[in-house]
């Protein structure tokens, strides 16, 4: 089974994604500066929303590229990866709306969380599918930087409780870890 | 006729329609989990019709992978196909927002069954293109799987006005009846 | 220049204008049947829409298809068709919100009217740039019901002010001539 | 690594910021002329805007078709250039909703002030991967469209506080520079 439509499809699901996000910073009323404070909260949300979403974007690339057939399993899992990251417009509204409240912060974690162990489910499903010497095999290996994300994630979720600008720091760390695409698949295509 | 450009559409059509799917979940506007609770619903209805939607884009690319050239009628068959599938959103979102009452679940039935309609007339029509000893023909067959959903979407939109949770079990049995995408295609092609 | 890009960024367009379309009809708050009545010539506005950029997207697709390069004046006569086509899901909306009134459903045909008129210019500048003996050129040829067309929309625009009914009857009748995609290209190709 | 993807990802983006903007013209609830009015100047905001969004566009697709290869960065800096653009229904909708007032009119201009300078890096970084001798390098050069554009908004910027119609004829200006799609890439592709 080719991957080209599993790549069209997750390019247009991402796209819109990425997209209609912005469509939670509601155009204000007024004309002035002011009118637009109630939005900067937004704006952080939604900034560091579209980097979130650009770096999954960029690593499913990456995968995908070094990746030379897909199979049922791998369908249903891309999709279920889809699924969280659909759920982030949401999360990034409320969290912005209410100003990086506990709760909002929290369940943003929880999306982030739940992207992540659905990206590392389908790279295992990937990997199984190409073989474990496979190139993609070898480049993603034992995804060290994979796993420190989930933890960090599960840790912001907890210490949000504590402060919840902890739990902000902590997600604006982890995007600042992907922030470069996976270099182990470029470093291993270029050998 | 070439079927790339009718995949890129359809891949774009669901894709925008698996997203914006989302956009019924309001942001909430307090900060507490209850604020959370009216929304529960509107999830529940949300996640059972991402994976209706993602089995139509799953068997739609493995239907279309087995056909080599499409045609006009094709063309107009898939758009009508697409047609239903847009519905889905405005259904899920009454669904959802009436908390699962008798005739919202009765209409989001009839859309299902639409859809399960206009996706076996596409069938059809691409097994007659291909010929019905094609790999196409050979992998449908009589197609046992679609022919009980449409009995089973009948059976859940009369019971719905019995019980409405019978109706909405048997969405999410048809659902798992489809979960597994078509393995007869992925079959054929093995050989 | 290659067509591959145009086609891919029209096929978003298209799909994505589709399908918002469908955001116009609103969830209503009741559960009952009645809530839906208000709907009705929504839905009949989106549906009559739908059909009318199912028959854009597949003429789109035939023309191009018969097309081998491209060239900047083409690259903007397309973004004007969009355009245009952007406006579709406004009308729609204003037309079915309004029950079908006088004006917006003059606006509704003055917008169809340019749709058509901007996709005439985009097929001459494909000839020009094809040239008139090929197979574009005399698949096109003179494009009666092009023109037939252009007539009809301004003859339910006017008539729009005698009986809005006509108008309606008259882009019904339009698409109707329009459904069956534009079979002299695919003949040509046949030979 | 190949570009393939790269241009997919954008145009779905592209398309959906082109075509969710005009969800910010709402649905008038009157039916008379008069109802349309109020909407005036969101239309005429959406013109420029879709005409702006449209360069890029094609811009984006001759700068990207004279490259062979990319990198990791420059994923970077085309998401960078696309963050920029996926703010521009935010200020045009803001614009239009506060028929051209100053602040307003002056954020537009630093939202395209900052998608040139974002294009203009996502530029060098594709020159500095191709090569200063190579096509692409050959036929950007020094960019003088380009560099004339940031001074251009700047000015506009500025000048808004003075009179706010020379910021948006400033605007409109450059539009107008680049509607002509840049002949210099065709012109060496030919060659």
């Amino acid at each position: 089974m080719q991957k080209a439509r599993l790549e069209a499809f997750s390019d247009g699901v991402i796209a819109v994604i990425i997209t209609i996000m912005v469509l939670e910073m509601k155009v204000p009323h007024g004309d002035d500066p002011s009118a637009l404070l109630p939005l900067v909260p937004v704006f952080v949300s939604y900034v560091l929303s579209y980097v979130y979403v650009g770096i999954y974007w960029n690593n499913h690339h990456h995968m995908l590229h070094a990746t030379r057939t897909i199979n049922g399993p791998i369908l249903w899992a891309n999709l279920h990866l889809l699924f969280w990251l659909s759920l982030v417009p949401f999360v990034t509204g409320w969290m912005g709306e209410n100003h990086f409240a506990e709760i909002p912060v929290a369940l943003y974690g929880f999306v982030l969380l739940m992207s992540a162990l659905s990206y590392y489910l389908l790279s295992r499903l990937l990997i199984k599918h190409e073989g474990t010497d496979s190139m993609l095999g070898a480049a993603v290996g034992g995804d060290v930087k994979g796993r420190i994300s989930v933890v960090l994630y599960v840790a912001a979720i907890l210490l949000c409780f504590v402060n919840r600008w902890i739990a902000i720091a902590l997600y604006y760390f982890v995007a600042f870890l992907w922030f470069i695409p996976d270099r182990r698949i470029e470093r291993m295509r270029e050998r």
